[in-house]
């Protein structure tokens, strides 16, 4: 007599469009899945807001329910897909289910970044686990080549596009030389970008999923509010022009360094000036693309589509593999193996660089007042802070008795950066807020 | 009492480039990795074949042997690195590894083209496992990638540059507009050519490297003469510049693709024209990139590091790391896990695609007599093999009275494309075997 297999029982929080995507594929590639993994996956419940809603899969009435925390706190679930966003429910079903030494899966960089250390250690205390393939760059298995393809390795520097709906609005706007607003209004009919768009382009977005990067290679939590954070919206047409005038294409990009002499980290988000013979100033739409360099590896570069109801389920039904293989181990297995996978305590405390210590070209845009003189003014009031200019583009501008000066700095940090833009917002002669663009010269 | 952590017990068999990288990385990480993993990691033996040489590592004499078969049944080791190279001893070494059970680890693509199904065969019967991420693209985890992290997807097509050597040799070709010949010469000065060159320019390392894709992706071995496979060492600077007039630059390339409707598989190796705005196309010198696309997560795209000593030990240690969690487990999780990584028996039997399935466009380049007429005949017949020209590209040519003949064609097929290139052979007015060409217009 066989005997039966195993049923692994999987509980889905909010059925949205990840939600949907996870049973849509799940249901379809499920008995390939059971042959592979040698149990019986079971989509036991799943939790919506609104029951009567219609929804673009098929669920059995009997499986819905409008209590995600009933799920997370079910004996009868083996794994939880925390699929609901945000980061109050989200956060108690999570911290629930973990508690209850189930396996949580989950999407939410928002969640990861704001109590990432309070679920990591609940997981840890109640022999729980916490899997967030899907959390960064979507359907690129970026989270298993940091913990596991790329073990042997420390990272001196990661850096990359971690948000699509910026990368299509910036591709768009440098190819079609069209305003911000406008590209955003059509991103947001097509779909590519949320009704509010903020937590997208000011780059909040992208700094919850560089924090899920920085703990990974450094085992440090670090808060957006620790980072350098600036977002897509003031660049203009005409900032395009110039990148491409100098040779480069503009990128937001999440930079996460660390110094292995002086163990400081850095970690920050910002439009970039990328060097358009590099790969990742290619990568364009609403692609992603991860640069990681490991001391041992050398450099390694991962690109694809980082959101969508596709590429998220992918993630999320690697990770439903990888949690079966740990539950169908018994327990000390399952401790063992959640060792090998999860990042260790830091050997020896990573502090946060000072701004001083973050160093890098600068790109500088500012409108000023057409008239003799002014370069004379900026360029003294940029010496007065050790900032050494690299090069200058001046050009006539809208409105009349205005021009726009464009220029690029020597290398430079942030400190004097910042002492040097409000030194420029005090001249007359500068007529607005100037523009501040790194510029990313990483080598490989 | 503390109870003493569990001691892994590591042969390496073959103490060459990768060997020494691997000791000498994991000599270095080791306190790092233990602490981690919870387990004591102990360089047991090695083998080389000559004990007098000096090395770039230090290793105890009394751990080395030249009798590597002694390693791998030697009961007191539990992991067994197999970084021989060949088919003849690294072949005994595994079988009798994975006969008494223990982990091997395998740099060794050709080993795994050669005796893949005896391998994995042995692994199964024995509850052995056979772990090869160092034996496609070097530092760049694609076999965990494919695997695992894209368990969810099937693989219509995959493809890359999986040869440093042949990217190495073809990129300074293009940028310093230098013969093969010239350039290979340097590339074997800088060590970045073996001595014998044949393997990697005539593209069997290529095809080592695509059978184990191949298998990953589709659980059938393709062997080599079942593929097709042509080198780079026909290819000259002329062809770089017709390449760059057409929009095109020239790649080796591994293209595995499978029609999921008839269930076709086909494999094969050759230079391959794709569009220089494809970031495929600007990945350069010894780098290798492969192109995955999935039917769930969309295409990824991976690049990196292919070969040498440290990328090579970086994917070796990231098996090792995943070696101890399955040594850690018990017998029944450790048949378990075994089960969720290795590849699954086919569903369905899939079948080698004919030469006349195998579509694409085509680059033909010949000397022909620089006469009236060659053309017509040239085209007449191609004609009469349902070959259709696309473009033309007519130069005089050196010696005198030789002329050479660019050609595209549209969309044809391997079949045809043969048929066409014997009756080529044939006509008078081609003076020499003409060269053929893939061009790759890959979606995405």
């Amino acid at each position: 007599m066989m005997k039966p297999l195993p049923v692994i029982r999987i509980g889905i929080c909010g059925l949205g469009t990840v939600g949907q995507g996870v049973w849509k594929h799940l249901s379809r590639i499920r008995p390939d899945l059971e042959s592979r993994l040698g149990v019986k996956l079971e989509l036991t419940r799943a939790s919506v807001r609104d029951l009567r809603k219609s929804r673009g899969v098929k669920v059995p009435a009997k499986k819905l329910t409008t209590d995600s925390l009933a799920i997370a706190t079910d004996p009868n679930i083996d794994v939880v897909c925390e699929l609901i966003g945000g980061t109050t429910v989200a956060r108690q079903v999570t911290l629930a289910a973990l508690a209850a030494g189930k396996v949580v899966i989950s999407a939410n960089k928002a969640l990861i970044c704001a109590h990432g250390a309070e679920i990591f250690e609940t997981a840890r205390r109640h022999g729980g686990h916490f899997l967030f393939e899907a959390s960064v760059a979507g359907g690129i298995p970026i989270i298993k080549a940091l913990r596991e393809g790329l073990v042997a390795n420390r990272f001196p520097l990661i850096y990359g596009i971690l948000n699509g709906t910026c990368n299509y609005i910036l591709t768009q706007m440098e190819e079609q030389d069209a305003p911000y607003t406008a590209v955003l209004g059509e991103a947001k009919e097509l779909g590519y970008a949320e009704a509010d768009e903020s937590l997208d382009v000011q780059g909040w977005d992208t700094a919850h999923k560089a924090a899920v990067l920085a703990y990974l290679a450094h085992h440090t939590w670090v808060k957006p509010k620790q980072m350098i954070v600036e977002g897509i919206d003031r660049i203009t047409p005409a900032d395009f022009k110039h990148a491409v005038a100098l040779g480069y294409g503009i990128k937001l990009l999440a930079v996460i360094a660390r110094d292995f002499e002086t163990d400081e980290l850095s970690v920050r988000v910002h439009p970039t000036l990328l060097p358009e013979s590099h790969v990742v100033a290619k990568v364009s739409g609403v692609f992603n693309a991860v640069s990681v360099r490991g001391d041992v590896a050398g450099t390694t570069l991962y690109i694809g589509r980082g959101a969508g109801q596709d590429a998220t389920a992918s993630a999320v039904i690697s990770d439903l593999v990888d949690a079966v293989a740990l539950l169908k181990n018994d327990r000390r297995a399952f401790i063992t193996a959640r060792k090998a996978s999860a990042p260790a305590r830091p050997a020896r405390a990573c502090r946060l660089a000072p701004l001083e210590h973050i160093r890098c070209r600068y790109y500088l845009r500012m409108t000023v007042s057409d008239e003799p003189g002014v370069l004379a003014q900026v360029a003294t009031a940029m010496a007065a802070k050790q900032v050494s200019i690299a090069s200058v583009i001046q050009s006539a501008h809208e409105p009349a008795g205005a021009a726009s000066l464009v220029l690029t700095t020597h290398r430079s940090d942030e400190q004097a950066m910042r002492a040097t833009l409000a030194k420029l917002a005090r001249l007359r002669c500068v007529l607005e807020q100037p523009l501040l663009l790194r510029i990313g010269d990483f080598a490989d």
